[in-house]
Order: structure tokens, then sequence, then C-alpha cells
């Protein structure tokens, strides 16, 4: 399907809300484990998440409608979800992904985009040219790839302990598709 | 790590408010389209899970504290879930399966299983001898996998949308892993 506006802002709503109620008070072994070395934790990628709510996506939505494809959008830092969570517990980390998102899909909404808004374009760093509608409808796959990384990087605690359960169980077959995702 | 029974508990007690924050009220566009032929969407997966609270996890349970490796368990039905959601919506879906988990969980925390209980053994119609602690460890990452698959199939509807992010975006690199999740 085409990205649609409202789709897209019901799921960049709920994700908080879901990763609040699967992380909150979740014990540390689900939440501070990884995959592995040069992975993350459930607890890095809400930190990502937040990051991405200060530096990247508003802002770009914002580049776009004011200087179109003649400035380019800053780089995103993938490393800046280190600053985010440093000595932070999960609860402030849900707490403050709630409220920057809420924050940002305020703006958007404020915006009142129209159809002719989401055919504008911009410039991405390293996927040149990209339109208004495509920068939304990745922020919310975006939400989609973390909410899929954090419940393969949880699974994965358990690869062992399901025993011969594991070829019946899709997670845990799933090699991840990138450094980070 | 091995099965640690109040982390699969912890676990498994969030599963339905998480399902609950990210579809509830979701539009249809993204809970009812699906992967292609013979793919679940949404919808089916939590009724999937509504069947297998009904029909699976707590009735092998039960049957590996009475009969032990002596009583095979029955097959589960991997269609079972069409009956659950016949003329259902999908709060309702969402209603039922957190009253079937709490009703479950409630269950399993009253036989106040011991360490000695969870290395009791069963027999499983396709996988052979399991331990109770395989079962109980496979029923949370069966929670993750559908995790995991509900945000890769709802990623998908945005395959085109995104444009060129679809590079970078980890979840529309996941091919699926099995017929079903």
């Amino acid at each position: 399907m085409q990205q649609n506006l409202p789709q897209t802002l019901a799921l960049l709503a709920r994700t908080p809300a879901a990763l609040n109620a699967l992380l909150r008070d979740l014990p540390e072994a689900w939440t501070l484990s990884n995959e592995g070395e040069n992975t993350w934790n459930a607890f890095e990628v809400v930190g990502h998440l937040i990051h991405g709510e200060r530096t990247d996506w508003m802002r770009r939505v914002k580049i776009i409608l004011q200087f179109g494809e003649t400035r380019e959008f800053d780089p995103f830092d993938r490393g800046g979800h280190i600053r985010e969570i440093q000595g932070k517990s999960m609860a402030q980390l849900l707490d403050e992904f709630a409220r920057v998102r809420a924050e940002n899909l305020g703006e958007l909404r404020a915006l009142n985009l129209r159809q002719e808004d989401l055919e504008r374009r911009g410039r991405h760093p390293a996927l040149g040219v990209v339109t208004l509608s495509e920068l939304l409808a990745a922020w919310a796959t975006h939400d989609l790839t973390h909410l899929h990384q954090i419940s393969r990087v949880m699974a994965h605690q358990y690869r062992e302990a399901v025993g011969p359960w594991s070829a019946f169980l899709g997670v845990l077959k799933c090699a991840g598709h990138s450094s980070a995702s």
C-alpha cells in the first residue's frame, strides 16, 4: 500500500505504549542481554529510538518543507544512543520515548500536510533524492524494524533453553539483517 | 541463559498488553493485510495465540506433570485459529487473549513448580522427549516469534512506500522463517 498519513500516525503513536507494555519492569536478563559483540540489547534499542526522535525524523521533515532538495539531511549518528542511555533506567527511557514521540507527532499533525506536500523531495546523504511520503513511511517502518529486532534479541536469550523446539520457532532462525537491526 | 520461571512468567504476562497497545484500533490496512498467499495477518496471529492458550501450552504442562513420557502430547492444530477469529473483531481477540493468558498464568503459578519439576519429561508428537523447562521456555519464545512475525507482516505493507529506505530497514529483508512465523 501507499504511505497514508493517518495510518502512519496511528502506528507511530502506538509504538511507545507497545514497548512500555513489553519492557517496563521486565527482568534485566531480557532487556540487558544482546546477541553478541557489536549488537544491541533492548535497552539500547529504546535509546536509539529516542535519539531518532530528537535528531532525525522530524528534523528531516522540516528540512524537506523548508529547503527541498537544496539542503541535504544531516547524517544520523548511529552511536548517538550512547548519550541517551547513560545512567538511565529502562523506565526512564520508556517515559522519555513516549514524551519525545508525542511531541513530534503533535508537531507533525500541526503541519496539516496535504497530498502535494507528501510529494515534496529532499536529499538523503546516502540514499539521494527521497520524498516526504517515503520519509514518513520509513519512520513508521523503522519502529517495526526495531520491534522485530527486540523480539529477536530477547528470543535469542532462550535459544538453548527451548531445546528441540528451536526447530519450530521462526524467530530463532532470523540472523538479523543489518549490523543494528 | 537457562529457562528461569520468574523470567518466563514476566514475559508471558506482558505479551497481551504489548499486543493490545500495538494493535487495538489500529487501521485494518495494518492488521488485516498479510505477506501473500498462505501467510497470516496480525489478526490471525492473535487468534493463533488464543488457540495455543486454550489447547496447547498449559494442557501440555499438565500432561507432563500427570503422565510424564507415557502420554504423548496431543498435536497442535495450526489451523485452529480459524474458529477463534470467526465473526470477531480485533478488540474482542485482544480481550480474549488477555483473559485466557491470565487464567493460564494463574494456573501455572498455583502449581508452585520446583526445580525438580522443571526437569520432568514429556513426549512431543514430532520432537520426541522434551522437558517441562523446555516447554515453558518455548511458550515464551513462541510469543516472541509472533511479535517478530507481526512486526514483519506490518512492515511488509510499507515495502514500496519507504522507497530507497528499504536498504536500511532490516525487517524488510526478513523473509520469514517458516510457513506461519
